[in-house]
């Protein structure tokens, strides 16, 4: 997906949620069991209850590899089951040398055409170039996360005073840009997407954290947008697992709902 | 494998070797496409042919993962092949928040019953604890890496003029001990080993990038062993694309055997 059909997408469903799809399948509800892949199963329920509300899935790739070869494959056919209606994220988090980003970027961009995938920074730009030579696909690299032990390396000041994650969103924004590039920036702390916002004004930025891990939307949005609206706030547990019942789809499409019409306000 | 069983297996077999499975299907010899799995029969083969002049395997997750749920598989398939005689690396750099490192422990370390597993720690502790809690596995941290471009982010140095990739090294050290940690320490610069040395005299350091990428053995063990060895060193391509003909194993035989000689002259 463009970086234009993103933004089309963002205007035309009032909306930047993304419905994170972290299954793991000891919490899915129990009539699910009784399907062949109840992972993939309920990946396309919770995706059927939600896609009016957001404009991007993300799947959590440690779900689906805790399941194995079995676990790879329900990964595949949520991907496919997803289509091109939606901006697709591949929440793997990888980084490697050169040769090595080449077998990951073949694995998500070309074998299951995933629009994106995390990726962190610890080996530099090596560790990205191989994913920025596909074309309409993009890389979102780690700059600020919202784990509590994000401080150990991440608020590590260097020489000028200027602190590690700050340097990791200038640096990693240059090698790339706007149009293949996002940064993850966690929302617990949203007066820090301000200062962000700063030194990438033009690049998407996924939030997490929205929710379950005690970011407020309001907050993000006031600190966070950007003319083309410019974030993708990314929710949960609080949609997928809002009923471990046999209503956990109308509850998922609820709370969905909730959070698009919040959104709808905040871009207005 | 604990730490006295791969400090035993080391004086056992004269040698540190590590040898890399990553595994390219584009690589490996023709012959074997005739195969179902030509990967795990390609891996089978090499693990037969080196298995006395090493002590360890790593494999590359990106070669399995491009491949997809079959790729999975054969990954799967190659850890049981190699079974409890060597240490098993799962080359895979993850990190992320706590309940996923949950997951990614779970596929390693309990569906696969991989010794250890290679991580970045550019989201601190909470991306690390998770592994550390299986008892007689390994948490294998990203230290200094041997692409150009870890100069990006890993030589920044703080306030105090200390590089991060120190701080790294001496701040995760803590997190766990000297039986279930370890550091990746490229070695394309043997002399900053010593200095690594001196941060953690008795953690074991995994060498890439003796052979393809150019580092010397003599120098990595004249810098990088301590009391007990306290170095895994690997090579990948050196070994396995030996020849690409129908005698790779052979050819793979004898440069594991190679470098094993050399490590035996290396540890008398």
């Amino acid at each position: 997906m463009t970086r234009e059909q993103l933004i089309q997408t963002i205007h035309q469903r009032k909306s930047f949620l993304c419905v994170g799809l972290d299954t793991d399948i000891e919490k899915i509800p129990a009539h699910l069991h009784l399907f062949d892949d109840p992972v993939f199963e309920f990946n396309r329920r919770i995706i059927d209850a939600t896609k009016e509300y957001c404009v991007a899935y993300k799947l959590n790739t440690a779900f689906f590899e805790s399941l194995g070869a079995k676990g790879w494959l329900a990964m595949e056919k949520t991907f496919a089951y997803i289509g091109k209606s939606h901006f697709t994220i591949a929440d793997a988090k990888r980084g490697d040398i050169g040769n090595t980003c080449d077998m990951y970027a073949k694995a998500f961009f070309k074998e299951m055409d995933v629009d994106s995938i995390t990726l962190a920074p610890y080996m530099g730009k090596d560790s990205v170039e191989p994913f920025l030579k596909y074309e309409n696909k993009w890389s979102i690299i780690l700059g600020l996360t919202s784990n509590p032990s994000a401080a150990d390396f991440q608020f590590t000041k260097n020489e000028s005073g200027k602190e590690l994650y700050k340097s990791v969103i200038s640096t990693a924004s240059t090698w790339g840009n706007s149009s293949n590039t996002m940064f993850v920036v966690g929302a617990t702390k949203a007066e820090m997407l301000g200062e962000i916002r700063q030194i990438v004004p033009d690049h998407f930025l996924l939030v997490p954290g929205v929710g379950a891990q005690g970011g407020s939307l309001k907050y993000v949005v006031e600190f966070g947008k950007n003319k083309d609206v410019g974030l993708l706030i990314n929710s949960s547990r609080g949609i997928i697992y809002a009923s471990s019942g046999e209503d956990f789809e109308e509850r998922a499409s609820e709370e969905a709902k909730k959070i698009a019409i919040s959104m709808a306000m905040l871009l207005e």
